[in-house]
């Protein structure tokens, strides 16, 4: 039987993984943001953004507090993802809650550039991270799994762009997120078929014929 | 800034709401265990069965001694659910780390008599909980929020039957999770439609006429 003050020694951190589409050579990618820590153990190592629970907060706001602190970003959406809390993740016995959210790139250099970007934050490809401290690229990849699979039954991946998007729009961000092209016309029958998103009254135009504009129904 | 230190105060416990199917007065049920408290706080409420995190094991070893610790069951699955940390919900600060499992309704009794069924157990219709204490009510709920939509889009119900079932034994199980009757063409056609259900060569044999056996693919 354990006596509740064995459980003194377990430390708890909230930390998060928050996607967002950047642009590169070679078009947008799906990316997110990592620390480079400025301490022991993994001094120099990229970390996810995160912190210590402060013992009088709730854990969402644990999630935002220590994501604005380390990378000066505010998802509108940030999710409990999942706990990790093997004995030997790390040297000291730290249980980790994880939070991930998608963040609109638009929004993101917007917020960088007003609070002034953290020095050391830099967003890296999900496909090519940096080694990262901890079990933290274990952590990253079950993160990008569950996005791969939540895009797959829902229309989440909205949550990528602006509140107004095109078709075309939506499904090349499916594709960025899922890695692998999909089919025009099966995407846009999907699509049809959902009350989840609903046509405005607007249209992009361009030098390419107009578009209507769609965004995602409200919560009931 | 929170210091590493302030993390200290803050306990981590580990419960478990499992889901089976027990037989009542008018049919099968889904129903959950669950413990009477002997100590304060909440002395005497009924919980969630659970219990300290040995800073020694990992979460889902410490989520497996802790049940069969309180409730002398065995679920051969187990999964994390989610993890609850409102400051308010203990009159300490403790976060919890939740599980869920189905447990096969003839296993239970099984490995009650085997091991002695513990005196202060008792099982519930998850439509008939008692008071709770701390947010248990509010974790139970959620819990079975999660069952209801995941059996939505997955034959996980089927953890709830022994090895092999018949098409009605199934759609018996989905209509007593669910709380309502489905049709049972549709459910064929679904199942049918369906790789992760393989029949089997047996059938069951009774008053009705014969009825194959069904058993869930093995994992890849």
């Amino acid at each position: 039987m354990i006596t509740p003050g064995s459980s003194d020694a377990i430390r708890v951190a909230v930390s998060a993984v928050i996607f967002s589409l950047r642009s590169g050579a070679n078009g947008d990618r799906l990316m997110l943001p990592l620390v480079r820590r400025t301490r022991d153990p993994y001094l120099d190592a990229w970390a996810l953004p995160g912190g210590w629970l402060d013992p009088a907060e709730d854990l969402d706001a644990a999630a935002s507090r220590t994501l604005a602190e380390t990378t000066a970003l505010t998802p509108s959406y940030l999710e409990q993802l999942y706990t990790f809390g093997d004995v030997d993740r790390s040297p000291t016995r730290v249980v980790s809650i994880i939070y991930w959210a998608l963040l609109r790139s638009d929004l993101v250099d917007a917020q960088r550039s007003a609070a002034g970007a953290p020095e050391n934050v830099e967003w890296f490809d999900v496909d090519d991270l940096p080694p990262l401290a901890f079990d933290h690229r274990r952590i990253a990849e079950y993160a990008l799994w569950r996005l791969r699979n939540k895009v797959g039954y829902s229309w989440i991946g909205a949550g990528l762009l602006p509140d107004e998007f095109t078709l075309t729009e939506l499904r090349e961000v499916y594709e960025t997120v899922l890695g692998r092209r999909l089919d025009p016309s099966n995407f846009r029958r999907l699509l049809e078929g959902s009350d989840e998103l609903v046509p405005t009254e607007s249209f992009r135009t361009g030098k390419h014929r107009p578009a209507r504009l769609f965004r995602l129904a409200e919560k009931a």
